[in-house]
């Protein structure tokens, strides 16, 4: 399986994903200013992915820092601010972010050399703890689904938008491995079209059997009976169970109830933001409206229109059959659910 | 106001639907074979003004006929079929075609050239009273709409998919008249982009406020209270109110049912089809995969992935608050009231 991101000891190679299906092209980012230009020009993207792209970003910061001793916190905190600014909506990044300053204070009176050494570390950790946590969302996803399952999925929550293997693709990837299903219906996701280039690309390399749709056929293909359950990633999840994801899932999650189609999120629990109490809170990403009216320079209307161009909505929690992570299914109560489960994990760990 | 279809007296001069807004191109239609492909290939499109091409596409087959009046019956339906096969869905081209036919038969005793003058006045009549049905039906719509309206539609059902007008947009035309239309969302319709290309460009010129979205962000647009009605146009209706309409409609009339948002059909009489008891009879034309794969040209996903490319859906009746005709407005229960509206018709005229 391809790697979407990785380390080679001097610098991350990020696998371009504005270029695929079209090219193999990994990009070389040396610093924080780079991670966040790639994380804002959706060279790398996907909540979890984000999220370790931005502590790499942040120990190269430190790593490539030249400055005084008495300097580098100022700096540490001007990149983490930097690379935390690069998208507002996905919360793994801040938790990555916040994840890498608590190590930065626990060794700041170490050498600068062991400083270094932790931050790297941790930021590897993230990424190889990322593809255990996938694993394991993928199998209590698996378990969800019954024999011949057809899958709608949305954008791309697979191996490109995670460390590895993928969360909502993680639970296909599972499913498939034992058989279990017979088609994946990939909304096409506009306007970055992640789903036409992304997931059909991830899943086709995979041999696991994909039919693109446009977004709007969705409901149609609902409508005829061809669809077994619905799988989305997320960008954050609020303590209710409210979950902001890609634009279009919240549509997807409407017709899923009045189809009775199962709707699930798969997610980790660095997605899920407890100290927000519902998706109201969460902040809405708004991109240029050049991706709604331009396709690689063409003209798609009339120049001058005016559009809205959110990327991301918000689902009610009441919408979500459930919320598979990596210790297991969360459903509803979800305020009650998701605590517990929080209370475990601090328990457990 | 541009007119779509412009009759000079030797052909039909079509406007290029498929190079708006770019370029404001007439191609000239001389044949019936000629009218045929230009509705196959979408240069013409929308259920009337595909009727009205089809029945000049058959007036001007007869004016070309050079053989013998023995002949002519066995061409004419020859062209009739070549037309009827153009696109299986709307049934506004079986309407007129089979009109067109009555006053074939009506005339045929005639002379030839008396029979050629028929025909072509039964076009003209046909393309003239359609606009009036339009206004007609703008007139009706208009009256369901309050004050600052924000209405949502998909694909064209403008007056670039009529004789001139629009259907939907003829309400929201007539509705902006009134001062009632604050803001109309311009849903862009995958895959062929008739919002984005059509309504925007349309609406633009009679400087009617118009924001453009992608067809996934409807669901959000209504969970923010953005949106007071859908409206939409309709290539077929069945007897009990089902709708067949452009991909993506059935999913707005879900998203508008959860958001308790009215959702309206503007259609001429001539898009009912009383001879089919439910929409599940309705052909729901397939059309080329690369309409989804490819825009002008370049590849938008892996290229040899399955794809699904249904042009249309149906509604049911049941999630259609009215259905808006030249005669008034239908509502529910709407195979008792489609019913009465057609023998108020039979009485009336």
């Amino acid at each position: 399986m391809i790697a979407p991101l990785i380390f080679n000891g001097e610098a991350i190679e990020i696998l371009d994903q504005n270029r695929l299906p079209d090219e193999i092209v990994y990009v070389s980012c040396q610093s924080a200013e780079e991670t966040a230009a790639a994380i804002r020009t959706l060279q790398v993207r996907g909540a979890p992915l984000i999220g370790i792209a931005a502590a790499f970003g942040l120990a190269l910061a430190v790593r490539n820092f030249s400055g005084t001793r008495g300097q580098l916190e100022e700096d540490f905190l001007k990149s983490k601010n930097l690379l935390a600014a690069a998208r507002p909506t996905a919360v793994n990044l801040f938790w990555a972010l916040n994840r890498m300053e608590r190590v930065y204070h626990n060794n700041k009176g170490q050498g600068i050399e062991d400083l270094k050494t932790a931050l790297l570390g941790t930021a590897e950790n993230i990424l190889a703890e990322d593809i255990k946590i996938n694993q394991s969302i993928g199998s209590f996803g698996e378990g969800l689904l019954g024999q011949n399952s057809r899958v709608l999925t949305i954008c791309n929550a697979g191996a490109l938008a995670t460390g590895g293997y993928g969360t909502a693709l993680g639970v296909i990837r599972a499913a498939h491995h034992n058989g279990k299903v017979s088609q994946v219906w990939a909304c096409e996701t506009r306007p970055v079209l992640q789903g036409a280039r992304l997931t059909v690309w991830e899943l086709m390399q995979d041999k696991i059997p994909v039919t693109l749709i446009t977004d709007s056929m969705a409901g149609y293909v609902m409508q005829l009976g061809r669809v077994d359950a619905v799988i989305a990633g997320a960008d954050r999840i609020t303590a209710n169970g409210d979950t902001a994801n890609k634009i279009g899932t919240y549509t997807l999650a409407v017709l899923a109830a009045y189809h009775n189609i199962p709707f699930y999120i798969a997610a980790p629990h660095s997605t899920i933001d407890i100290t927000m109490d519902s998706g109201r809170q969460i902040p809405i990403e708004e991109r240029s409206h050049l991706e709604i009216k331009q396709l690689r320079g063409i003209n798609l209307t009339v120049p001058d229109v005016d559009v809205f161009n959110p990327a991301f909505d918000v689902t009610p929690g009441q919408l979500i059959t459930g919320i598979i992570t990596e210790t297991g299914v969360i459903k509803a109560p979800f305020r009650e659910n998701i605590e517990k489960h929080f209370a475990c994990k601090r328990g457990g760990k």
